[in-house]
């Protein structure tokens, strides 16, 4: 792990929802750029202290260096949006696995690398997307791209937090510091750090990219350097009109992520503060509420499930659903590269989001910023330096 | 009333409305277009039969040229849109008080002409913008407005519904015939019939005008000649953010009118559907639920109730809560302007939306169908002509 | 009227509901047993004065005494209770038909002579057990009926309030007054006034009369004179296990009645604050979620509806039901005993609670308090003297 | 851990508890009766061989034989009920602290027994009443123990299941197998399974134990050995009235435990489906939704969250919270009884279960079938052999 020091809230997330399945140990970190903080965090967490480094560049070097059944598999890179291209890199170079926080990069031109080293290492680089690891979430994509609702129409998200409804940043707040700081966070803070999961909850669900949108971006707080409120208008592929709203200062707001499809024959909606719930409409306007745990529901959303509906899965479990795809995509290429073939697991593989996911949703961070400037509609045709080896 | 024949769904609400507090007979009515159609909706209605009449022309002369305790004080007009101007006219003209129903007309101009006759005959002129008649509107009206959101940041309003889901207009369906066709809707159908609503609720609960807009209307349903779906980006006065989003194709809502208002301090959201609550957060995300029939409540909201909490209001309650501040009005004005001078009345006099609100309205969207046109934002700064009595 | 007077909530109540539909004119009243106050009331109302009786004896006599056209032909009996049965009494026979508030009498003999005094005259005797209106109330009822949960096995209601947590009659409350008074109130408050109704719709809804009962009253308040909490098991016809809990101590509260209903196949919730929403669960856990205005709807719950799905209908809108049923019930009556026959009315004719549905309440009351003293099971197999003529 | 086999749903959710916070290593067990079974289920968790037991007696003899830092401190007892006592006891005999399943035993002399061998050795011995783990029921007892409710008044707590609305036991469903069957299961089944839970959340809650119970117990299912439906009136210290329903043939429920707690000044509720949110009614019927992770919560709710609110924690997370109070009582045992003192956990330690908590379940669950055979109230006052060291 690269970051998730003490003072990191994601860190900890990503450790829990690597631990719940057993299917990781955490054995090395560059915890923190101090290298105290650093050793002391991998003390904490029960490392051995010659693997809690005190860089990045070190633990990668050191790493590489191990021989190969010794050395890490992954890496999960969970620093400031500004590091993660250069973290990711350096361990893509040495031919380890990536699991990067989201936006992946800050800039386009470091997306496309990504994607084109991951490509030519064949390496599985896995971005936490997280929000697509929740069960019913697989199920509306199930339904949406199955044409459970009709030929789709119209689709609404949003995410709406308000934490940001004061000048948190200078207050020594660390989370709020780094994300407001245009040269940690990139071009945009609510576009980036949420905006960016509501358009990838978009493409996962409907398949659909975006053609066009149009944004406007406010900044709402004064003091602030980067927009806290975002609405983007988008027109996707075959004409679905999509509205996304994205905002850290709706005050009392949590976490509060609603998607909404419709289609000419039904509509849909989820919410991830209520995750292990579905509501689906039909056209007279009587509602299928679907259960997490439900047997109606599709492969994917009950591989993703671990326990029986009534005992609710919540944010941690997605996560890991994430973290349980990626696993499976490097065993599956472990195995391939392997001399002695391994069986199959025993379980629906779980998909996960790609280093192409990632790269889309910094070009849509992007491309916003640029329509809410000139105040007019952009074009979204675009594509990211695609897979050699689709997971 | 003139309009709400046998298949008019808001002339029966407006009856009902009319009925529920003892305020209003109805004695008189030009409720169809066929004379004959109108006389047997009086006969079912309990008529005197010589006043059901075969147009509101008639209707109009007739009444005017009975004796003053005898006429009708009040005219409620419930006809396909384009007519509302013309209706409304005739009677103002005679000296005799205006419901009607909303978008008050299908051009500025006419309604401008209507604000300038109100205010010269000093009659009193309601638009049925009924939402705002729901007790726990008037609360968050009195919240928002008091500062106890702190200094407002964000509107969000959504008025969605499903019923357009297909092309209805083409099948019979007299309601959706005339609302999707230009010559009777005017120049909008999702905007004109639920946006409308949905903008004069936000300028109902914060108190402030639109100073530009941004909208993008889409016609969903092929064969349509109206849109059927609309976003508009709103930019209150003060700089405050709102985003507007009708639609008459989300298949399978009811009729999801919500709102939401964020300040610096807390949030609200009201629900249309579920309307006897009110939902307050605070900066931490705990919520307070207040109820209709709480004592917490302000004046007004508490003046709008009839039942105590827990017995469930809706929107026939609501309507009746337009009609009876028209009633108050329309007594005032009588008291007024009669020799012999009345008490006050006991109870506090609900509000109601005037003919300037109506005005507002049809100005709100032309204006946004010319942005959606243009692909760009334009100016809201307009007044209608001021009424000389503000009720 | 009889009854209803300025303090008293449920008069306006049944007045709103007479009037909502347009088959009712208010024209004589006893609105209290101060003649002054009485008179008072029937001015605001605007009934003629020689029509505001000063007892509910002169009033009889009075109304007996006018031509047949022009006398009242029902009477609202909205009385504390202990007047219920001689006020019902002296207008059957009369041979005005009665609506009565329920309980309907505050001894069984006296509902049994209720009974018998209905089917001699054949007259209309409507109990309020308002809830009953409901639409979804009516849906629950022809599912349960017929069989879509597939065999009963067990039904929970549950009506809880919070109004009498403190000794509030004690302090001039005249509602928590008489409610506290077994001389006016009879043997029980939470089961008289709130329990009933409980026990009401499990009978409407399942069409199954209790076989045994064990209540557990206890007076919670300190002071009261009366039980203020009840906990009632029982077995239905079949078999059915029911439990019925019923407080007006339940701190916060306002109007919670709330049934569920489980068979072998599936099961069903209604909520009286939610009443649009009729909640029907799978084996699996999946939920079906109907609205009011669905035309999945049963003919009796469409009936029963004045609006479109995501219209809110309410309480008032529950209780005219009642009433609209009465109203039909009467015309169908006069039309049998007239000399010229009238045709069927156009609509569905709606069913209410008739005076044997109201003696049957009162018997399980008087048998709660009874199980309750002795700690034991108790018989409740009983019958009240049938109806000749069956609504 | 013994017991949690391939079929078991239970063991899995141990062993994702006991992997979610690292505090606990999995290094052996006696996963089933079938010795291959046992040693597959290991080899599949990756355990040493030589650990993947054949029997717990087995298990308890190798274990105590290896040196003090490699043997199991502590073990896991996951079987049907039948075996809890026999193994529990086996293992607290070699001075190895012990989860518990619950039921903690199928006799009452069996859980006194337990009661004193924990005591005698000073061992840790947590039964796993898990939904006391929420961090929204610890606010919940901290708020009503508090006294925030005013003096309490009542408690209403309903688990209702729908699993068991078929024979399933009949059909080689392992789970309702043992469960059904008075030989593993002990002297219930609903109340066993489930009500045992619900008795305890009110105990935790409240702080008080039930004075006296009625109860009828209820097989609904023909064929069925054990009771499916129950209900208990109970009345706890200081004459509080409490209504607690237990029901496995709720079809369609799918793990509805809701606990509501009504004192003089206000209300609670929560709801196990719902686990992130605390409703708390006033007097008036408004109602304030706490949220878990709100700085407004207690400390223990508090140190019960792994993260911000709107992020939704669940089940594991909460039986988590118990295992995690067992860590802590183990190391505070650990560090009182080595050599070296160690430091105080940084971080508050979160209550559990106790074996004490136990044996009142197994005492209430055979109080409730005498009750219900007998018809009449029984007496509740019992207290379990006490503990020497408060946990």
């Amino acid at each position: 792990m690269v970051g998730g020091g003490p003072d990191a809230f994601i860190g900890g997330v990503h450790r829990m929802a690597a631990a719940l399945d057993g299917r990781y140990d955490l054995v090395a970190g560059a915890f923190s750029s101090d290298a105290r903080k650093s050793h002391d965090m991998g003390g904490e967490l029960g490392l051995d202290p010659s693997r809690a480094y005190a860089s990045y560049q070190e633990m990668a070097e050191a790493e590489a260096a191990l021989p190969a059944g010794e050395r890490i598999e992954v890496v999960s890179v969970v620093t400031p949006n500004h590091l993660h291209h250069a973290v990711a890199k350096v361990f893509l170079e040495r031919d380890i696995h990536v699991v990067c926080d989201k936006p992946m990069t800050t800039t386009v031109e470091d997306a496309e690398e990504l994607c084109r080293l991951a490509a030519e290492r064949d390496l599985v680089f896995g971005v936490t997307h997280n929000y697509t690891g929740y069960p019913m979430v697989k199920e509306a994509r199930a339904r949406v791209r199955g044409g459970a609702l009709g030929p789709l129409r119209k689709v609404i998200v949003e995410y709406s937090q308000g934490w940001l409804r004061t000048l948190l940043e200078e207050g020594g707040h660390k989370q709020a510091e780094w994300r407001g700081d245009p040269e940690r966070a990139g071009v945009s803070s609510a576009l980036g750090d949420i905006g960016s999961h509501a358009h990838n909850l978009v493409r996962y669900i409907t398949g659909r990219e975006a053609t066009r949108l149009f944004a406007d971006l406010g900044t709402v707080v004064a003091g602030r350097r980067l927009e806290d409120d975002a609405t983007v208008l988008l027109e996707l592929e075959g004409g679905v009109r999509a509205v996304l709203i994205a905002s850290q200062i709706a005050t009392g707001e949590r976490n509060r992520l609603v998607i909404r499809a419709y289609g000419a024959d039904a509509g849909l909606e989820w919410s991830q503060e209520d995750p292990n719930r579905l509501r689906i409409v039909d056209p007279h306007g009587d509602e299928t509420i679907l259960y997490r745990g439900s047997p109606a529901l599709c492969d994917a959303a009950r591989a993703a499930t671990r326990l029986p509906g009534g005992h609710p899965e919540g944010f941690i479990e997605a996560f890991a659903n994430v973290y349980r795809g990626i696993a499976d995509a490097v065993e599956a290429r472990s195995a391939h590269t392997s001399a002695t073939s391994r069986p199959e697991p025993s379980h629906t593989a779980l998909d996960f989001p790609t280093v192409q996911d990632g790269a889309i949703g910094v070009h849509f961070i992007h491309q916003a910023v640029r329509s809410s400037r000139d105040g007019a509609w952009v074009d979204m045709n675009w594509q990211p330096p695609p897979s050699t080896n689709e997971p």
